[in-house]
Order: C-alpha cells, then structure tokens, then sequence
C-alpha cells in the first residue's frame, strides 16, 4: 500500500516530536507499506523567520521570502529522515523542487501547475521512505515559490494525487472534524466520515481544522483523505466524495465565527447599480464581503432600501471609511456598525433532502431565548447571524437539538 | 568592475550586521561596479543544526546533513537580499544549485566540477546585486551536497574564476594576513601582498585565515583575491601569483601551531621497509603525520636507527595505540611521546634566492636561549619544533630578527 502521511508543525515542533513522528512511520513502513512524508516547518521557526525579514524591511519581497521560508521545511526533511536512519529505517529528504513539484510564479501563494515524481518513485523503489518539504515547489526556471497557508496540507494531497496513493493521512494536533468545536460544546462528536462539499463550508465558516484550497483540490482529484491526530492512534475523520448513505445524516456540524462585524447602509436610493457600486468599491478595498442581506420594507420609502452585510472584524474599520468616502455618489442616509455579532452555521448534505431543517434550526434558538439578525442560505448550510454575547449559548444549543447526546453522528 | 565579495559568518551573523554588510555592498553598487555577494550561515547557525541532528543519531548520513546544513546560507542570502531592497538596491538571492554551481556526489566534502553561471549573468545584466549561497552545490541529479571546511572562501574563489571577476574580496574578521598572529606579537605588521605558495605555507602552518583548498584553486585558476575586514575600511592583503618584486622580501611571515605531538621511535631495525611500515599503520589509521626526521647516529647501534615525527595533538593516544600494536612485527626498542612541543615556522618565497636565512632563524632562537628540537624545510619555509612553553617567546624573537620595528615589511 502507497501511504502519503502529511505532519503539520506542531507534530514536528522538536526532535522529540520529530522522533514520535518517526515512530508512527516505522509501524507503516514496516507493514511493508511504501510512505512518503510530507512535513512542515517545525512550530515557531517560520514566525522567527518572518520576524528577522521584517527587522530588515517592511515589505519583504515576495520572492525572497519564499528563499527564506523553505528553509523552514527543508530543515525538518532532514531532521525526519535522521530520526528514520536512527530506527534504522532507509530515508531520503526531497525538497518541494526536487520532489518535482512545479508550480506558477506567484510568489508567496502559488498554485501547482504539476508533480513529476520521478525522483520520489526512484527512492520508493528502493525500499526508501521518502520525505518531502511541504508548502514549497519552484517554477520552470527554478525559482523557490511557496504555497501560502496551509501549503502543506496541499503538498500532501497533491502528491497522493500525483502517485495515485491508496490512502493519504492529515496527522495534526486534533483528533479530526467534529460537530462543533469540542472546547465550547463538551459534547461535540467526532465525525467518522465527511464530504468534501461539508468540510469545504465547515472550512469556510471558521472550522480551523484545514484550509479551503487543500479540500478542493482533494475533490477536483477524488483524494479521499483522513484527518488525525499525531498525539495518539485514534481514527480520525476521512473525508471523501459524498456517498448515498451521507444524505441520511441530516446535518454534520456546526461551525462558529466570531472574527464578523456587520454594517448597514440605510435609504439606499432603490435604483439600479447602487449595490453594485457599494461592493465594487469594497472589492477595489480589498474588502472580502461575507453575507448579504437586502430587504425592501414596506416602511421605508418605495424608493430606498437597507443593505446589510458582514466583513472581517479586522476590516471594519476601513469598510466604514471607504463607504463614507462614497457616500455623496450613493445618497444612502446612514451608515451603522456592530462588531458584537458571531455567525453560526449548520452544514450537511442530507439537507437538500430533508425539509424542515431551517424550521428545527429556527425553532431551537427561539426556544433558547436566542435572536437572530440575519440569515443566509446554500444548498447544504445555514448561517444566522447573532449577538456575540448570545454565541456559545447558541451554539450548545444548537448542538442539542441536532445532536442529542448519547447519539452517535446520525441524528 | 565586476567584483566578487564574500562575507563569512560573523560578519553575517545577526540582522544588523547584514545591514552592515550591505552598506558595504551598497558603496560599490553605487559606483555602477557589478556585485556578486557570496555569504557563510549565520555564525552559531550552523553549531545549532548540527547539534539537533546529533540529538537524534550520533553519526548522521552525510547527504541528510548537506540538506539541513545548506539551510543556513539559504537563510543569509534572502535575509542579505532584503537588507539591500530596504536601501532601495535591486538584489537576487540564488542558492548554490540556482547559480550553477555544480559538483561531485562526496557529500560534507564535494568538490566544485564546474559553475555555469547563466543564472547570475542574468541578473547582473539587469543590474541587480546577486547574492549566492556559499559553501554549496548540487550534484547533477540536483541533490544538494556542501563542500566543507571553509567552503564559503571556496565558493567565491570558484565563482569570481568562472565569472573572470575583476576583483574578489574576503571579508573576515582580521584586518588581512599579518607577520604573525598579532594577538601574540603586539608589532606584528599587515602585509600589503603575498604570494599563493607564501599563503599556502601560512594556512597548512596553522594560520587561520584561510583553508588551503581555497588557495590551491585561486592559484590554479590565477584568481587575485583580497583578504580584508567588514569591520572596517582598511585595505587587506592581496593573494597572487609570486612576482619579482616580492622575491625581495626574504620572509613573508612566521606561524605558529602549538596543536602538534611528537613521536620517537628509538632503535629501529635499520632495514628496507620498517619507515614505510609505520607511516603505511598510521595512515590506515587516518592519522596525517606532519614532520618526520629519520638520523642515524654514529653512537647508536649501526644496525638500527631513531625515527621522530609529529602528529596533530588529538591524535597522540591512538598514534601511540597504533604503533605499541605493530612493535613485534617492526621490532623497535622504544616508544617516547612529547606533547609539550609547539611548531614555529617562516614563510617567504624571497627564501629561494637568499642564503643564510636559516642561520639567522637559528641564531636567532640562539641568542634567546631556545633549544630547538626538530627542523624541517621546504623550498620556501624553515619549521623548527621548540619546547611549547618557550614557543611565545620564539615568535617573537623570531619576528624580531625578521621584522625589526619601525620598518615596512620588506626587511
């Protein structure tokens, strides 16, 4: 069996780490299994990096820090594969350039145009478990690029897809996809199996467990993937296309974000363009845009309307400056704030086919004392906006009504 | 003017000192000189990797080794790149493999088979500074290997030849090559200019400036280079092939290496093969003898014969061990070792057209009351072995004799 083990940077953060690391490889590869290794930067090393770039210029060249940050990773290639040879274990260390993963020249975030794994299929043939730096490739000329964030993650499923692995594992420092974050919901329930479409909106909704890009290029490529723990041997969560049986759960998790604020333009002149000028002038801000809301009331003016919206907490401030600065063009006649809201999501492919969710979803917050500010739909998630100081509560809540305890995961 | 500068580790060895560095660098820029920066790891970087790969196996494989150490100049080169930008100068950071730089597979000690420099014509074309990573290469399948002690001084020697560099500049932490170590003689004087041979002599003598390999390839390739400080303007010693004029100068300089032990082996039979017997053991043993004095006194035995010679201090024990191993098959009498012994030696191509420097050496000691208990020569240097508890106080008579005070360096 082809196994691509992918270890993040706390699982890696000293050599006794890096020893445990080595440890779980020895059980595969002497299971006769061939593994590949893809590995981070140990914890911390890049910030220190990161922090002397910035010691010596404001804005470090994308490039250049791309020459420096792969160190971050090429350092753990080698310390793994010593830790291997101590075990006895044949290993070779790759970088991403030499593992033949070729990517465009956008610095500091680049995409993979392709894996030539000539090298890496020489080193297994040889009985060699083979390690490789994550989050890095270079171009056609040769040029160092990085991934941006969650790289590694992204090497790994990559290179699984590129050798064709039977089986590709996210070790990381917890023990897989839950139904809400087990620090606030005690209860919450380890997931033994999610679609991509779910983990896609559980990612983008604040799960931190991966990054969006990593899921789908796993679901472009049809990588079914596991996410586990590198602390202990439990089985973790596999993440695959969905399946017949999916649809039968209704809902999978639920998902909190605290870092929203919202704002409201109020009289907006009802005439075509206003919004798209209001969200054009964001986007030229670099002001991503979350959930949209816009309600004709009856009363207000027929000729006016409110736009509400949300933005990243950290962006709020400049979103406001940016909309004064057209107000004038726009005419709307104000402009309120509120930065003590939290979204909370449920998600679930079972949703297309079950009605009645959103009333079961609706249902619980009332019955908990709860308002909601907004709502916002897809096909597999619903996202209502509420008071910040209301958000844990909402979220135990919620978690109660779909999964009451002493359940498994099929509510 | 296009000028090769190289910067070793403490002149890198924190951020500010880049800064340092590139300021240097920037002077010349500014001057519309071409500039190829060649820099070492951060000084301690280097003690630092190898100490996480002894943590985890006590004789890491040596390729593994290449990859994490070549880690350390990655560092400084993206780190110097920025330094340069934050002074508003275009700079290119290349590793080792990106500028060309090809070599052998002997990995932790690879030779340089050849540089193509395609990579930094490019650059410097578009008048960018490029910075490239000392001390490393790639084989030709692109695995990454580094080529030893004092690599950095190689790997500029090395480009500055492939790039017929007009100058090539070696930035250390002494002001140049000096008469003797300044630190034990308060008069010691810089020199202007001395000659490969002259330098080679000095660097296998125990003067630390400069690995001979560095030397023996600027001499084989007829590179001039400048050994000077980064700490501040004072113009180095210039290394070159010996010109007239420097056969004037009877003595370059004089060395001290007080890291030597000496051996004597008393009443050996005085047969064909029993010399070649001992330094055949001793090199299967990877112990380097350095000077060896075979005297056949009248009063000894005419059948057998003393043989006395010198060895690195560390290796005394197992040199003893080695040689008690072989004394029935050899038949030697006995077996003494002396520790307490230092090496002191004058340098000087002027040597081969000037008779009588060897009796001023010895009247020298002489009149100082120092015995002298072995002595070798070579075309262009005289060592005398002293007692080591005497060695400071040769030096400096020595350097007395040779370089009266108040005069230039041309005695």
């Amino acid at each position: 069996m082809l196994i691509v083990q992918k270890y993040g940077g706390t699982s890696v953060a000293n050599p006794e780490r890096i020893q445990n690391a080595a440890a779980r490889v020895a059980e595969y590869w002497e299971k006769n299994d061939s593994v590949v290794v893809v590995v981070s930067a140990m914890s911390g090393v890049t910030d220190g990096l990161i922090k002397m770039a910035h010691s010596l210029i404001p804005s470090p060249n994308r490039r250049e820090m791309d020459v420096l940050l792969a160190t971050g990773e090429q350092t753990t290639i080698a310390l793994m594969a010593l830790a291997l040879h101590a075990r006895g274990i044949p290993a070779t260390s790759l970088t991403g350039a030499q593992a033949g993963i070729k990517t465009d020249r956008a610095h500091s975030r680049a995409k993979i145009k392709n894996i030539s794994p000539t090298k890496i299929r020489e080193c297994l043939s040889q009985g060699h478990v083979v390690i490789v730096a994550g989050f890095q490739g270079e171009t056609d000329d040769r040029m160092i690029t990085t991934l941006g964030r969650g790289g590694s993650d992204l090497s790994a499923i990559a290179l699984a897809a590129a050798l064709k692995a039977d089986l590709c594992q996210i070790y990381t420092d917890v023990d897989g996809v839950f139904t809400a974050d087990p620090r606030l919901v005690p209860n919450a329930i380890k997931l033994a199996e999610i679609s991509y479409d779910e983990m896609l909106e559980l990612a983008s909704l604040g799960a931190k467990v991966m990054q969006s890009r990593s899921i789908e290029f796993a679901k472009k490529f049809e990588v079914v993937f596991e996410v586990r723990s590198s602390m202990n041997n439990k089985p973790g969560t596999i993440v695959k296309e969905e399946t017949k049986s999916m649809e039968d759960v209704i809902i999978r998790g639920i998902s909190m974000d605290k870092n929203q604020a919202k704002l409201t333009l109020s009289r907006v002149p009802d005439k075509p363009g206003s919004a798209a000028n209001v969200f054009k002038t964001l986007g030229g801000a670099s002001i991503s845009v979350d959930m949209i809301i816009q309600n004709n009331s009856p009363e207000t003016a027929k000729s006016a309307t409110d736009i509400s919206f949300t933005v990243d907490k950290p962006n709020l401030k400049r979103a406001h400056d940016v909309l004064l600065g057209i107000k004038g063009s726009i005419g709307f006649a104000g402009l309120a704030e509120d930065d003590q809201i939290a979204k909370i999501s449920i998600v679930g492919v079972g949703m297309k086919s079950h009605s009645g969710v959103a009333a079961l979803m609706f249902g619980a917050l009332a019955d908990a004392g709860i308002n909601i500010i907004m709502i916002s739909t897809s096909e597999i998630k619903i996202s209502v906006i509420v008071e910040l100081e209301k958000a844990d509560e909402a979220l135990r809540a919620l978690h109660a009504a779909f999964f009451p305890v002493h359940r498994n995961t099929n509510p």
